[in-house]
């Protein structure tokens, strides 16, 4: 496999903007290997993804985005991001006491499934630090209240700048993350959360979705933003239940989503596969 | 087939209440031919749906109710509901304009899916007059505006009476149903709402899910309460979507599961499968 | 609205291919509608579905794929097809007993969710004469046995041909379609297997998977080839299903499989989102 | 929770099983926490899951079994079992190169969410080692060809015989298990094929799914018997897949099926709520 590049772009919907950027790929002797665009009539924006193998491309790698800039991009309104299929993305990871995300995401990074590395655990309990020495991946505890908790995100910030974490997965992170750390790590933070949202915004909602009756429950990976369960939805998915399970089962059963929800939203993403564009995400296949 | 007997009851748990119910009937030569039961340890409830067959059954079927009142049920504080496998419900059917739960539901009828009589469906439109036609069902056009509509809803309840009516199902009448009405059909009124419940009650959901950029879509049907799209839940189903469908997929493809879910609903309650508790609904498998 | 054009095409995989087929759009003034690319390198294969929108096109109508044929699909050796979103297709139905897959496409049809016509329902029974009457459709009935079949099949091919029908659809024909007919209708005669192809091929499926006790049961829709159940799948689904469950309600909850996943392909055809190659469908999204 | 008593049993269908039962339990004071039962009609045969509370009940746990089988059990000819819900389950895992299944096991043994200790991990590689070693479970390496295999098979059932084992895994073992090892563990050896039983029975799943060209991709739990891949299944499930995913994409994608499955196949075994009969699985909810 050679090294290949990945352009994800969006603008507004125009004559000849598939035409324009082939062009620029196949003039250079670019091989395309996906092409996936999508035109959102009711906006009338055009968004993109091509990846192209880079063994015989004119353009020297480091050169490929400026001439692109200057070529297609500028000239039609672009808004786009270069990526290199060899790259790889260093992810922290925020758990609280629930296991089972921890050890699905640890077992598939060990597995290397994905392009990333993961250098960082984080923590408001110490619960889980022998888990992290197992598999060798540094652990930090960050013991959080109401008075703490601005400072120990300043600090948890620093420590991820640090590190040059490009992606952060709240793996059911019971905290809220303040504004200043949302921003930071805007369309680059992914949470899980425990219901099909937007039904259950917010806390406990097994119990909830237990005393509404409801036959399916779910669970929902999305972008976070400053709103609470608000953010762009990346995946979605759901389990049946019936009147016989209990809140501990459908705690239980929801876990085996919520994990499995999360891992594809991160394949997602470290595939280079999702724009955020007002507040909806456009997933590539 | 011989006819069989269909007990649905509830009461507080306590020990022995299988052992009796099925003493009563195993005493009176009755084979039992399923057994389902529940116990909600959250709340203590004991539930049970037991359906025998009356072949060798020594007490004659008119006097079984007064006889399991007597001697079981009054003795253990149940509520309690005896049915018998040769009844045909009586079924109602309200529609708006769109037309796919309508013809589910007349396919269904028509090939003896179900232990129904369909004699009537009314509308707000005239629309559909002509499909209720070529099936041969009497219907009934009530055009609705805030003027007349308690007017209107009392002379539907009244042809329902008329008609022994002992089951209504919306099925996509978009119309809101008044108090008395509700009260008139307590769990004997199925509605099928375009959303995955508790998301998303109310108007446009489609439109709703859409905006919110959701990766599933569903349906729920549930018996109408005083509260809008917050009576008890009896099925949900969902469909996966992406960022192409627009509003007009999202409505076609709810459409099938709305279809089907509604289906489901009238199935368990035609079988008597459903106890409504607490604005939850058991449904025995 | 105004009407487009659709293009289908695979050719060896090669560079440039977009580019070029793109600028042959944008070089004519087409807006593109929508865009669908594959490269299956196991095979080297490139398929492509694309759609612009002919309102300021240079190119007329009729002389789309000349010019097409001309400037591009020669030189990359293509093998293409072009339709326009305002033809419709001219479909007949093939049905034995049972009727649910009838009333499902009756019910689409009538309701126009499919640009096709549908002037010709055949059956091996009398019995659904009066629902296609119903319905106002043409029926026809040809009583199939061993001496009669090859003949009644050269009546049945000569009425489609007359009709000029576009699309066969098998919804639950009990009759094996003979070779003759399969080749006069290869790529456009669509079969529901009751069954998750490969799995039980052939006769009385839902028996089998009962025998062997399986807990999901399908339902396959595909095109049909001289290999009986061995054509290309164009789209499969699954129900749950448990050990309560008899032959009776496997095929009574396969039936609602089938109808769906018959006419979800159904849709993809006469939306022209379907290429078949090498026994497998490429299905654009 | 106090200790219950958890009984499965069946018996040529009669009149008064439930209540014979249930009156065994209620007379000796027993409260019945979950009772199911399932008539098989086609077979006539009466199968039966009864769990109670042993708090107050007024036989000793160890003569439970001698008074259920003389006043009950051998006058109905019952074929029963009874356990306790406070025996854990000794399992042995046996896995070769795919970890997947291997890393779900010991996220939920090491959560707790099963009553088993898993005192060995056998394999016919040296590949996980250090993962068995990460988690404390004792590895042993096997490694197998044509010539030993019959005697290294002969070690392992000793070695699983000397470490009590009740249940034995194949969580994606690739050996073929011989026909002596099946009969030690009949009903007692859960496996997990990557492929939905009875499609793709034997090697290579993904490959012939690839070339059938599939939509649907599944894993079956099943007991293991002598016949390959046609013993009892516990549990089943799938997973949507296109034209665009590879051997590699189904491969990846399937994992993901198999590790819940066998879970949840793991789940239903050890709560003691299977029953094997004539080759199917009654599974209690």
């Amino acid at each position: 496999m050679h090294t290949s590049a990945i352009l994800l772009l969006h603008c507004p919907d125009q004559k000849g903007l598939v035409a324009a950027i082939t062009k620029f790929i196949a003039d250079n002797g670019g091989n395309v290997l996906s092409l996936e665009q999508h035109v959102d009539s009711q906006i009338n924006e055009f968004f993109m993804r091509v990846q192209w193998d880079l063994a015989a491309f004119a353009i020297p790698r480091e050169k490929i985005g400026d001439y692109f800039k200057t070529l297609v991009a500028d000239r039609l309104s672009m808004s786009w991001k270069l990526h290199f299929s060899d790259e790889r993305l260093r992810m922290a990871l925020f758990v609280s006491k629930p296991a089972h995300c921890l050890y699905e995401i640890l077992g598939r990074v060990q597995g290397g499934e994905w392009a990333v590395d993961l250098p960082l655990i984080l923590s408001n309990h110490a619960d889980h630090a022998s888990v992290a020495a197992r598999f060798g991946i540094p652990f930090h505890h960050f013991p959080i209240d109401k008075e703490n908790r601005e400072a120990q995100e300043q600090t948890q910030i620093a420590m991820l700048n640090e590190s040059k974490i490009d992606l952060v997965v709240l793996a059911r992170y019971m905290i809220i993350v303040g504004a200043p750390f949302v921003r930071e790590y805007s369309g680059r933070m992914i949470n899980i959360h425990h219901a099909f949202l937007p039904a259950f915004i917010g806390a406990r909602p097994y119990h909830r979705a237990y005393d509404r009756g409801v036959k399916l429950i779910g669970a929902t990976a999305h972008y976070v933003t400053a709103d609470l369960d608000e953010g762009p939805i990346i995946d979605q998915d759901v389990v049946r239940v019936t009147h016989r399970d209990s809140v501990e089962d459908l705690t239980r059963m929801g876990g085996d989503v919520e994990k499995l929800v999360l891992s594809h939203a991160i394949r997602r993403h470290v595939a280079r596969k999702t724009i955020v564009f007002n507040n909806r995400v456009v997933v590539f296949a």
